[in-house]
């Protein structure tokens, strides 16, 4: 009787919520997501949770777009690389420059962390931020991905876009904590994803204010300033927003930590893991990746009951142009 | 005839305003807040700034509440210096700390930023963030301002309160970029004036992710992260906002690049500074004061036209509980 009487009281919720996630199929992942908003949302509820606390985290690379078969960032470093190698003739003989000009992302991959680091400040700095932002800006408009020949900001997930406005339409501040950079994420985001820069938290390089010309500008340094993956994540969180969040959404173990931290806090908690299954339509990759490895983090999402999305079983379509 | 034809456009949101701010006397100062107010929210108007791009951002220590004797920070610092002293045996014949436990607050100001950063780190570090706003939260409770016996919460400028309110209605997202730290205003700058962690920038120390008894936490590390004062501002304000302010308000030269940073976007800008004139209900300070020195900022705000506020005679009251 009971649940005769109750299910009106829920049954109007949970239609809205399913009309919001039309690219997700019927299935435990979309279950879960949907009964985890029903019940912060549901005032006088047990689990109930006030607006202003109501903070979801997302990774981006692999979580929110493709990071196969290299992350976007790596694929405009290497770009820059080219553009600025006639400045730099030594290039040709130097890793990590050499492998990026040979377009050897194998030998690139394959120096690791410090290869990275040496591309990105050699690329990433020496000019103003809004030089950079433009550097961005008109890189993503004519830049290509390899196997879908789309610009890459094409190659975001339909299903996650409509979960972050699901999530914004019931009162949640939508955030995105990426190990990418905070620089190359900002001046797309808003118009790609809803999310304002401001809500992107990123690693970054050194700033430094100076007088040009009469005119202030922030000039970006070739020195990191924050790392903002694995272990870094909860720190990222906690220096811009400040608050634990209650929901976070990843794909790899660089987010483990981030998952820890939120579904460490009280009251109802809410964690996803973005499970690449899917080879035909996407990739499929977890504990064997360069990118986006997820081991620790399967085997603690099975642990824990985290939600893991089947990709290929409880997405309808990938990519927002699959809708048309 | 202009001026007749067009006063009934204007005259509804100038008396709104004006009931926005009733404890800002008539003059100068209010009416070019209300006229920057009115400009950038009249949709279609010249200079109408959308929504998402109406950031304003807010010195903390004398432009919100008060910073004499001596910053509020430092009065807590000095307050845990005593209450760890036990610990510390050595702090007896060691400065800045010998200073701090006879309250010679002369002998510590005198130690300059260096002495201030080794009180900060021996006091703020080595333990967890929680565990840090619990210490914030509990100091604030209990501790009270030399001059005026009430609470340092108490102390904030009632004008700004309402200003802050004003621009909140009219759009604006409302920040706090501070010399002082994150984590020491986090705790209620919600409360007290409405603006949510998230948007409070600030100096911090590192902080480390951590698991201790299997449960996720961020320490407090010895070690400075960030200095978000002077030429840190405009890198704070782009590192957690990412876009640039179009209202600035500060009372020292520690704000000067900040609003240099804010006035040099396009469009309508608008600055503020607070100027201490009042003595009597307050402190009046400039140029040689050694907290919220103004010396540069009050010779550029006068060459470039930014509103100063005479607190003397532009506000009717200065705290809240003067309005009872």
């Amino acid at each position: 009787m009971a649940v005769t009487l109750t299910a009106p009281l829920v049954s109007a919720p949970l239609a809205a919520a399913a009309d919001s996630l039309p690219s997700w199929n019927e299935g435990p992942a979309k279950r879960a997501i949907v009964d985890f908003v029903r019940r912060v949302t549901a005032a006088g509820g047990a689990d109930f949770v006030p607006v202003p606390e109501r903070i979801a985290v997302f990774d981006n690379d692999g979580t929110l777009w493709v990071e196969k078969p290299v992350y976007a960032q790596l694929a405009f470093a290497l770009d820059r690389v080219k553009a600025l190698a006639p400045r730099h003739p030594e290039w040709k003989d130097k890793q990590p420059f050499k492998a990026a000009l040979e377009g050897d992302l194998q030998a690139v991959a394959a120096g690791g962390e410090h290869a990275l680091l040496e591309l990105i400040t050699a690329t990433h700095a020496g000019m103003t931020t809004d030089a950079f932002a433009h550097l961005v800006t008109d890189w993503l408009a004519t830049a290509k991905h390899p196997r879908f020949a789309r610009p890459y900001t094409d190659l975001v997930y339909q299903p996650m876009l409509e979960l972050i406005a699901y999530l914004q339409a019931s009162g949640f501040k939508t955030c995105i904590i990426s190990g990418g950079g905070i620089a190359f994420m900002r001046p797309w985001t808003e118009k790609v994803y809803g999310i304002p820069p401001e809500q992107v938290v990123g690693s970054s390089i050194k700033t430094r204010f100076e007088i040009q010309e009469g005119k202030p500008v922030l000039v970006r340094l070739p020195a990191i300033n924050f790392i903002d993956d694995k272990a870094g994540k909860p720190v990222g969180i906690h220096m811009h927003i400040g608050r634990r969040p209650i929901a976070a959404f990843g794909n790899s173990d660089g987010d483990l930590q981030m998952i820890q931290w939120t579904t460490a806090g009280s009251g109802a908690r809410f964690a996803l893991i973005v499970h690449h299954t899917d080879a035909q339509r996407e990739w499929a990759y977890d504990r064997q990746s360069h990118v986006g490895r997820l081991d620790k983090g399967l085997d603690e999402a099975k642990a824990k009951g985290w939600t893991i999305v089947d990709m290929k079983k409880d997405w309808k379509v990938i990519y927002p142009f699959q809708t048309n």
